[in-house]
This record gives structure tokens, sequence and C-alpha cells, in this order.
């Protein structure tokens, strides 16, 4: 008999040789019907697995992250064989599950598969799906393998003769085998669904002087209708991606003359991250942090000092050497080095504490061009940074308000849905970090109090920290239900001890402040670009490039149009006009691409009576109004769209 | 006979061997006794030389620029005589005038000269000036001047081998000989006062592989009132210097570990750039600007393409480069090509143009470590930068439009007097300048034009162009009366030609848009630095980091002192509240070292009252007021001191 210990800690006693599946239908008939996958004592195993000692088991069902990679992994093994079904001699390299799909490395020789190749394969691997074939693992010499694959595969040959022997298995279903270390669903006939995505290229081991593979990307669902809403939800998020929009909108460009990663800020773009800027600006003024302003390099010897040149000397932007004089400087990387720099340019007291230094501090740090992506992986970008420099004392209240200011900026940009993460070190690997135990421990425990009393909604990732201290981050869910990293908030008793900042306490003794770094938005072109994903453009009111677009029906109201666009723009609606000789037609549905969110139409009646038809972006018709009635309107939105701070 | 041409053109006849001082004479006894040197067909003359040809003579007061360079540089002479009577055994080398007196260095051997030793040389240069001794040119042989020289002074025996025979003068004066071209005052007697300024070691020939001379600064005066004010002048400069307020109004600090020329703004002073960044901004938006942000890294490519790097390349910051791809990148000198890029980011009809992108940009160039001066010399600033593109037909328009905009920001800032300068090219240096003749000729015009159609007081300058094209110049006096080189308007044909700058006429043809390159402060940091020597940190009001100083005379009063402080704040005044444990008189005197405007104290009566008691910076008592009454003034006050724009 052995003893089986469920996730809630609740144990059950079984014959030596059950499966994980025979304790699913012990559980109940219901629950088995929907388990797919399985870990025994953190070990993933078949749910037809036989269980021979005491342990921890549990159970996955499609819900869980485990469950879907159990789904994608055997999936992967269907495109393997209706690749050799369709594509006779293909080669088979590997095929793993991803975060959404899976995918796998293919020799086709002669073959090519293209875009119009996807519906047979599909048509093929749910012709097999029905098969309803179970997945059975087993256990093979190294002789067998190598001679199974021998002549055959040289890419499994390979991959075979470098594992042990008594550790290799392979995998059977249907007429197909593979080697594999296990984890599938029971059978095929739980895909219901299947979409090929794409296929790329893919270097045999990733490197470029091998043969290029095949890369056959999929996606599978137990239910078509998962399918239908995953393809709707990819359509969405390619209308939303921010590239496409930051063209759309003219807000950003980027130019292979100024270099990859460097966006450019067009005005319409600049003006909105101006607005954004400003929005944080009032709030901080409200908080109690000063602007201050530094440059954009820094001597080898300040990122020495504060440790960041071993971190980022060897992957990053060289150093800038100078002519004659043998200085070095480095693009600055962080802006933290700089701000200790202006907190030692003067004595402080422990009654001028916290001191709250906050700068748009652009930085560049060196990605490989193949990680660039559009604004959210960039070489150059502008944090809305502070530093605070406290007492030991201050450090809970002021990580609090912290927390106060990042809630009150997603608040106001519509984000209702996050989450927190707190990022601890790995206490197993301390060369990972700079600083000592004691002051770690502080910083983390302040952290952990902050977040819970701010009853937020949070998890503990276990080393995740910075390398010089603990963090608590943000992720907020967009309109798709995809999760971004946003705001963070760092606490960092080292750069004090580098930078030898000190204080004068209450005893007239010299003592060490605490800081904190954090940053609201993260990065401006970071939180622009997921904010363009999250909204489609259509930014709460305050924030749009353009409020309203005045439309005249025909040239003959040019001169009222421009009338009510002067009233518009001295009321502070950031107003446009659109007299060009179009139809009105026409004219709103160029508006509507552009996103306007209010389009003020004037022809012959509105002239007459001095009033303006107003129709909202999307359509909806709010009528005639008076030109006033209007301004109290888009003011009154602005006002909600705002959460009050302070 | 001769001609003499004077300066007015009336041309006089003399006998040959006449001397200038002799036609001062004939021209008024009175002009005569003010005559101190001459220039005859260009050439720096004596007073006493005799002319023998038809020619342009111009004779020279203590006024002129040519005067004081004749009395300095004569003064020089009395210097060394004193030092070779003060200091035997003493070497001399050379001894010019200076924009500001004159120097002499000499090898003093053994011999050291301190300040203590000031006096005693001023009072030698005095008795041998009282002595009235002629200053009398004479020409002599190479061998000659050898022998004079040898085995006494190695340093004018290596000069004179360098010159040529035939062209060796000496001038003695008293029992004094020295090496001299000429360009001497009559005699030593016009010298009334003088002041040795300073010591400093200076390497011969500049080589700091040579022997170190001592150089010792003086000045001279034809009355003892002038070097008095002259004296004042230097302290109150010394008063003003921008390093100095900087430091005491926390604006702005250094850190070696930053970097040398790299200024870190505090808070005041990042506060006070703002405000200047703001009160710019919205003048360029009514004059139809739209705010651009671009990188502060270009790769190497851009300024390839721009030419900037065949020009900045040697002597500039050394290019980035990147672990792995191969790329350079270069920390942008300039803006104007990532404008380009902003303009080449999408197509242009002449209807869209122009466009004017501006932006507050901070570019980097390498200076040596010994050229950094505070704000004024640095290696990374803020330019207000802006990049207008026109068709041909807008530009001049467009020019004078920005003559505008600056000469509002010069009256809003309190620079009333000012004057232009129009660089252009130096026709005998082609190599020097990039771009076709054509078009430097089209953009020389327009600036001469422009200058003269909108009445300015302005010099031309050949040779002082840009290398990509001429410009136009605005120099500023400041309080005491020294001149800065502020704000640059400059006109390009060149890069709009090298980055293939496009836009559609009304031809539909593609024509090539022109240029404007403008910057009205020129940059942030320097345009600090000229204002806080200008106002000596007494800034027009609207500019003051803090309008007002709210002072309880007692602790009892600190709540009602709170009270004044938020209406203030609520009045959008800039207010500070000191609520110390000190007295008025010493919370007044550093309200009054800090440059606070207003003083607000408030006790027993204004609290009874709700009023205040209102000084101002520098001593006036303004007496009781409301506090509304108050908040009108400042307002007011703000108001006066902003000019109108558009």
């Amino acid at each position: 008999m052995i003893t089986i210990t469920l996730p809630d800690n609740s144990k059950r006693i079984y014959n030596d040789g059950i499966t994980p599946m025979d304790v699913a239908k012990d559980i109940s008939e219901g629950f088995a019907r929907n388990v797919i996958s399985a870990k025994f004592n953190d070990v993933t195993v078949e749910t037809s697995t036989t269980l021979h000692q005491n342990g921890n088991l549990t159970l996955y069902t499609w819900k869980d992250k485990e469950g879907k990679k159990a789904f994608w992994h055997s999936s992967a093994h269907v495109l393997a064989q209706a690749l050799e079904e369709l594509y006779p001699g293909v080669k088979l390299w590997v095929g793993p599950a991803i975060e959404n799909g899976f995918y796998y490395d293919v020799d086709l020789g002669e073959g090519v598969i293209s875009e119009k190749d996807f519906k047979s394969i599909e048509n093929k691997m749910i012709e097999i799906a029905r098969g309803k074939h179970d997945f059975n693992m087993r256990n093979v010499s190294k002789a067998d393998a190598m001679s199974f694959y021998r002549g055959k595969n040289e890419y499994k040959v390979d991959l075979i003769d470098k594992l042990e022997d008594g550790t290799i298995s392979f995998c059977d279903h249907s007429t197909f085998t593979d080697l594999c270390r296990g984890g599938h669903i029971p059978n095929t006939g739980i895909i219901k669904a299947v979409k090929i995505l794409s296929v790329a290229g893919a270097y045999y081991k990733g490197d470029e002087n091998n043969k290029q593979l095949t890369r056959v990307y999929g996606i599978s669902f137990p239910k078509q209708k998962e399918l239908t809403e995953y393809l709707h939800l990819l359509e969405e998020a390619k209308k939303r991606d921010h590239r496409k929009l930051g063209k759309e909108l003219e807000l950003f460009t980027f130019s292979q003359k100024v270099g990859q990663g460097l966006p450019l800020w067009l005005p319409k773009g600049a003006a909105l991250r101006e607005r954004l800027e400003n929005f944080l600006k009032a709030a901080q003024k409200k908080a109690g942090y000063e602007m201050v302003v530094t440059p954009h390099i820094g001597s080898k010897e300040l990122y020495v000092t504060s440790g960041h040149y071993a971190k980022y000397g060897e992957d990053s932007f060289q150093p800038i050497t100078t002519p004659a004089e043998g200085e070095e400087f480095l693009l600055k990387p962080m802006n933290c080095p700089h701000h200790c720099e202006i907190y030692n340019s003067k004595p402080f007291s422990y009654k001028e504490l916290p001191k709250r230094f906050a700068e748009f501090g652009t930085v560049y740090r060196y990605e490989q061009s193949g990680e660039l992506h559009g604004l959210t992986r960039v070489r150059g970008f502008t944090q809305d940074d502070a530093h605070i420099f406290c007492t030991p004392d201050q450090l809970d209240t002021e990580f609090k308000e912290v927390i106060d200011l990042v809630l009150y900026v997603f608040g106001s940009l519509g984000f209702e849905d996050f989450t927190a993460q707190v990022s601890l070190r790995d206490p197993k690997k301390p060369e990972k970090y700079i600083g000592d135990e004691v002051n770690w421990q502080k910083a983390e425990d302040a952290i952990l109090n902050a977040a819970k009393d701010k009853g937020l909604n949070y998890v503990v990732e276990t080393g995740e920290a910075a390398f010089y201290g603990p963090k608590l981050d943000f992720m907020v869910k967009d309109a798709l239900g995809r999760q971004w990293q946003l705001g963070t908030i760092q606490v960092d008793y080292t750069l004090p001890e580098r930078f030898d900042l000190t204080y004068k306490g209450s005893d007239n003794e010299m003592h060490r402040p605490v800081m904190i770094h954090r940053a609201p938005f993260g990065s401006m072109e970071r939180f622009i670009a997921i904010l363009l994903e999250h909204t489609a453009g259509n930014f709460p009111l305050w924030l749009m490039p353009d409020q309203a677009m005045v439309i005249s029906v025909s040239e003959k109201y040019e001169k009222y149009a421009q009338k009510v666009l002067n009233l518009l723009e001295n009321a502070e609606i950031r107003a446009l006009a659109d007299n060009r000789n179009e139809t009105v037609g026409k004219k709103i549905r160029e508006a509507e691409l552009a996103k306007i969110p209010y389009m003020v139409i004037v022809g012959e009646q509105e002239e007459k009576n001095q009033t303006i038809n107003v129709r909202k972006h999307g359509g909806e018709d709010l009528g005639v109004l008076s030109i006033s009635n209007f301004e109290n309107l888009i003011n009154k939105e602005v006002k909600e769209s705002l959460k009050t701070f302070k």
C-alpha cells in the first residue's frame, strides 16, 4: 500500500501500482474527465504512469498552466505524425510546447511548407486526433534507441548520443513513435481544434552555420470555441499592435540612419508624452518630489562606484573615450548614481529628509537587434524615475506613499486590473547580488509589509530581485487579458553604502539613509506602447492628442467652423477643423480612423442657431448642443477620467 | 607735399615728413592732447613717425580700442623696466596688450613674485611713468640686435633668430630698450594709474616641456578714477560670477565622479530651467512650432550623411561601439540630423510647409578640461533648438518671424542692449565650408535682408559662418557692460541636400526645402549663466525660484504664517515660510542672501488684522498690506516683466 498526498494536504491510501488517473477517478468521475496531466513528487508523469511509493500528487486540467503544457506537447507529437504522413522522408528534430501553442523543427529535405499547406496539415492532425490514440511511454536502451533512428535521422541520433543509457524513453501513439521525456495527455481524442499559425526558418541548434530547418508553429484546444476565441484575440492584438497604431496616429517613428531601437517622437507623440509627464509631475509635486536634471553620460568611475560597471560592462554599449585626457564615459544605463551624487552635493540633517529627487531621465542600454520590438524593447528610453532618500524610520511610510502614487497613476489611465509581484533574492545564489545580508533582509521585510498593509493582490517570486535590492513590480492586465509589467518600486541599502551617503541624526551622529527607486510608468516608451495596445489608441479623454474635430458640411460654413474651433481652443479643448472640400461622410470616416473622440459637425442650421451637432467616436449621436454645453461635457469627462490624488 | 586723408574722407595737404601728432595738432590742440596712437594706410605707427607719402591716417584716443591697445602695450614696456630695476638679472620674453590690460612673461631665475610684491612694482612703474619719457622706435640690423641680447637673454635671441634682417626694430624709453614692432603712446607720462592684477606660471612658448616663466598681469589707465571704476567692476563681476551664485542659490553643482563639464541641476535650478523652457514653449506654440523628442545618440552613418562626422570626428567624444554587431554610435553633437530624419519620415506637400520642429535637445561636445568654465563652457548642454523646413519663398518671412521671437525672449528677460552679428563665409577659404556657391549666396542674402528689414543694429563678420551655412548671432550687453553671445539663427541649404529632403510643389514636382536652425537662448546652461551674471541672481519676478518668504516674528505666529503661505501658494505665488526659532533680523538677512524678492513678515498685529507686512529685497519697506493686495502686486509685476508675443 502507498500513501498519496494531494495539494490540499489530504492523504489517501492505495494499492501499489495505482495511476494518477485512478486517483482522479477515485476523487470524482467528473473531475477525472477533465484531468489531462500530472506531477508526482515534482516530476512530470503520465496520467497512466503506475505509482509505487508514497508521495505528493498534483492532477492538472486544461485550466492549469501544466495542463496546457501537456496538451500542447502532445499536440506537437500529432503534428509530427501528420508531417511524416504528408511529407514522407521528413526528419524530426525537436518539438516543444511554448507559451501559446507548440512547434516542431523538421528537415523537409527538398520540400517546402507554405501557408496554403496549413489547412491540409490541420485536417490530417484532426483525423489523427479523432482516432483517440493513447500516448504510451516506454523505456528503451541506448542501443535500441540508436538503431531505431540510425541511417534515418541524424538529428535524433545526435540527441540520443548525448543521453545516458537507462534514461532514454520513447512515446508511441497510433503508428507514430518519438524520442520523448514524457508529459502527455491521456489520448489524442482530447484535441478537438487545431490551427497551424506560421512557418519560419530555424537553424539547427540555433547556430547560423548549421543547416536551416523548418519550424512549424501551431496551437490546439480542447474545444472549437476556444480556438475561435483565440484567433479573434490574435486578430484584435494585431489591430492594437502599438507599432501599427503608432504609425497610423503619427506618434513615433524609427530611422535606420538614427539607429535601431532609438525611437523618434513625432509632434503628436511628443505632445502625448508631455501630457503624461505633466500629469505625473503634478502628482509628484503634491507628494513632495523635487525635479532634477542630470546628464546622459557619466564617468566610468561613477559606475565602478555604483557597481553598474561590473554588471553592465560586457554586454552593453562600450565606454566613450576622449581624445587626449584618458577619461572614459559611459552612456548612463540608470539615473540612480547621478541622483546619489546630487544627494552628496550638500550635507543633510534628519529634519530635511526625506529628499525625493525625480527626473524623466533618458537611459541607454544595449539590446541585440533581434530582440528589439517597437517601443517595448528599445535601446534608449526615458524612465519616470525618482529616488527617495529617507531615514530607516521613514521607509515604511514612504514605501506606502509610493504605492498610493502608483495606484493613482494606474487608475487615471484605465488600468483597473492589476497584480503585484514581490521579487526577493535567491538565497542559494548570493553571488548574484551586492550588499550585505542584514540589509537585504530589512529591505525585503519592508516591501512585504507595505504590500500586505496596502491590501495588494501580490505574489512572491524568489530569485527575481535586482542585483542591488528587492522590488515590488506591478503587472497590469490589458483589455485583451494580456499581462504587462509596468511600474516598479525598489528598496536599496546598497547604493547609499557605495556612495557613502549620510545624514546627521537627532543624536548628532552621521547615519546612512535608505534609498527607494521607483517609476510608476516604468518607462515612457513601454508605458505608451502598453497604453496603445490596451486602449487601441482610444486614450482617456484628458490624454487624447486631439479631442475634437470640427467638420464643416461645406465650404460655406468654413468661417463658422473656424469660430467654433477658436471657442473650443479658448476653453482649452484640443481641437482641429476639417474644412476641406470633401463630403461630410469622408471627413467623418477619416476622423474615426484618427480616433478623434468627438466630431463637431456644423452646417446651415448650426450657424443660424449658433449651435453644433456632436457625434462620438464609434457612432453615437449626441445631437444638437450649445457650444458651452459641449465644453462642459468635455470638461466633465476629463475630470472623471482623472482620479483624485491627495 | 603729401595728401593725408582722414576717416571722414576730408583731405589735408602737408609737407613731407609731417608726423601724426602734427596732423592732430593741426586739427585742434584740444584733440591732440587726447591722441595717443595712430594708423597710417592700415599700418600701426607711432604718433611721432614721419610720413612721406599720400595716405589714410586714423588718430586714436583712449576711447578707441586701438588707443587702449597702444596704451597697454606701452605700459608693458614700463612694467618690464620696473621688473629689470627691481629684479636684476630678470630675462624678458614677450609682453603684449590683452583685452583688459597687459602682461609680461619673464624668467626670474631663482626669484619669485608674490602678491605682497605688487605694490612695489606698481610704485616703480608710476615713478617711471612720471618721468614722461618718450617712446622712440629705431630700426636695427639683425647683427646689432643679436649682439644686444647675446649672452644675456636666450629668449630674445631665439625671437630675433627667426626675424629677417631689415625688419627688426627696438623701442627705447628712459634707460630701457626692448625688441618691439611699435605702436606706442607718445610718452610714459600719460600713464597715471597702474594695478598689478596677478601672477601665474606660463610655459615658454606654451609648451609644458619647456621652462616655466612667470607671467605678470597688470592694467593701467590715464586717470586714477578709471582704475577705481575698473576695480569696482572687477569686484562686481566676482560677486556675479555664475559659479559662485549657482552654488549659493543651490541651482546646480558639479561632481568629479559624474565628470567634469557635466552639470547636475539641483531642484531650484531644474525648476528655473523648466520655467524658462515653458516660457519659450508657450511662445513657440503661438508661433506654430511642434515639439519632438529624439535620442541622444545616433549611428555613425547619420553623421557621415550630415557631414558632422568629418568635422567632429577627431577632437570629439569617440564613437560608442557595440558588443557584437559592429554598429557604431556617436553622442549627438547637434540635433539637426535627427530632425531631418523626422522630416523624412513622411512626405510633405508645399501646403503643409513650413514645418517647425522644436526640441530642448541635450547635446554633447568634447572640450579639453582646461577650457571648461562653469556653465559657459561645458561638455553637455541643452539647446533650445528648432529647425524650420520651408519653401524658398517662405524663407524671408520665416527668418523675420524668428527674429521677432528672439527679440521677445530678450525683452522678457531684461536684456535691452544687444547687437547682431551676421557671419558670412570667408570666400578665400572655400575648403572650410560644405555646400555649393549659389546656395551660400542665397542664404547670405536672406540673412542680410532680414537683419536690415527688422532694423537690427548689426555688424558683418566675414569668415565667421558655420561650416554648413551663414548665421545671425545676437550679442547682449549685461549689467556690467560685458558682451555675451546668445541666440543664433542659421540658414542651411546643405543638410536638405545631404538628407535628400523634399516636398511636392504646386507644380507637382519634388523640390528641396530650405532649413533654418535657431536657438534664442543658445543653450539653457549658457543662458542661465549669463542671466545670473546679468541680474546677480535677481531674476525677473516671473522666473524667480522663490518669490516670497513668509517670516514669523516668533513661534507663536507659525500657524498664521502657514495660513499666509497656503493662501499665497493657492494664488500660484512661489513662497516659503521661515518659522525657525531665530530672530527676525537673522531671517531677513538670510532671505536677502537667498535673493528672495519679497519678505512677508507676520506677528501679532498682522495676525489680529489678517494682514501682512511686506519688505522688498534690498530693503524697501512696503508696509502693511492685505494678502489680496500683495497677490495683485506680484501678479502685476509678473505680467509687466513678461513682454507680449503675438
